[in-house]
């Protein structure tokens, strides 16, 4: 099968864009990161780009009259890169341009079993609500917040944990390999939507 | 350790009833069943209390002239029996008496991992939501909705689940020995509340 070209958007650190590539190139990824898309240019993630020969496009929404057109820019910036799979990695903005939305499949991971614990910090939310299990959630990004189709959950035990901080480390722990199997996933076949349901094809 | 007095509250069929006195009979559930309340004269739960020499009590809200008036009632026949723990099994009444709510610590087992998927055919939501991990929460009750704080969860695979009633029935083998396994967390020891967090203290 060939290999699927995505673009990572990423804010920050970019700890998930580093173990995409990581496990890339480890083989277990079948995909290349045709560019590296930011809104912040001191996101330590450009460096991780720069490393790995991966593009890099800083575009920065100060720089545009809406988020509309932001947004567009983002889309033609898909569009020269020839991306099939967009990829968000710490990225901080929500997407509100209809045609970006629109035009690509747009995947977010979310540090939590959603619907449970959506938005910002959600492994002190998990924490501080006494949740005994928590997880990951890959879903496909809509106009909601954290409300897309999920395309992918792995739950973990938190009941041990002494503080949010050590709750964050351990979801992370499973966020970074769970993120680049189901970008793996896009390489390896379609997938259907029944309802909300995401049904991968496998084999197709 | 002695072992902990429960009343069992059930409306219905009783499954999670006779799955908890089959953990006891088998040793792994430290508990006695003082009592059988129920609300319906028609559940088949009554014939597992009797088949297993548990005394009977129906209360019917029909015969009260509120459902405070009644819950007294259930509070009154629990101190009655010397209980320790109530346990609701597939109880379909609100509690709504505060003295009640006050004087017993009350355990339900919920078929979704809270706060996901709240209130009535959860294993349906959660098929119709798309969640690829669902599972079972066991709670401490109080006057809201599945929203007492979190004694025990765990965590199953759903994603190749393909009706709604094959959630439920999957959900429902892991919902049996939960429910006694917590249970028998009650003989082993004491528990503390910080915030909305269980935390079960060992061998005290």
């Amino acid at each position: 099968m060939g290999k699927v070209s995505i673009a990572v958007l990423a804010s920050g650190r970019g700890s998930n864009f580093k173990s995409i590539l990581s496990e890339i190139h480890a083989g277990r990824c079948n995909a290349i990161v045709n560019v590296l898309i930011t809104n912040n240019p001191d996101a330590p993630a450009i460096e991780i780009a720069t490393q790995n020969n991966v593009p890099v496009e800083i575009l920065e929404p100060k720089n545009f009259s809406s988020r509309e057109d932001f947004d567009d820019k983002i889309k033609e910036t898909l569009d020269k890169y020839d991306v099939e799979l967009v990829v968000l990695a710490g990225y901080m903005l929500i997407l509100k341009g209809k045609k970006l939305l629109d035009s690509y499949q747009i995947i977010n991971i979310h540090p939590a079993l959603l619907p449970s614990f959506p938005g910002v910090d959600a492994q002190t939310q998990a924490f501080d609500h006494g949740a005994k299990i928590s997880g990951v959630t890959v879903h496909f990004v809509d106009a909601g917040l954290d409300s897309g189709p999920i395309i992918y959950q792995e739950a973990i035990d938190i009941s041990n944990c002494k503080t949010a901080e050590e709750t964050a480390e351990k979801i992370l722990k499973i966020e970074h390999l769970a993120y680049a199997k189901v970008i793996d996933l896009f390489s390896k076949g379609k997938y259907v939507l029944e309802g909300r349901r995401v049904k991968f094809l496998k084999n197709e």
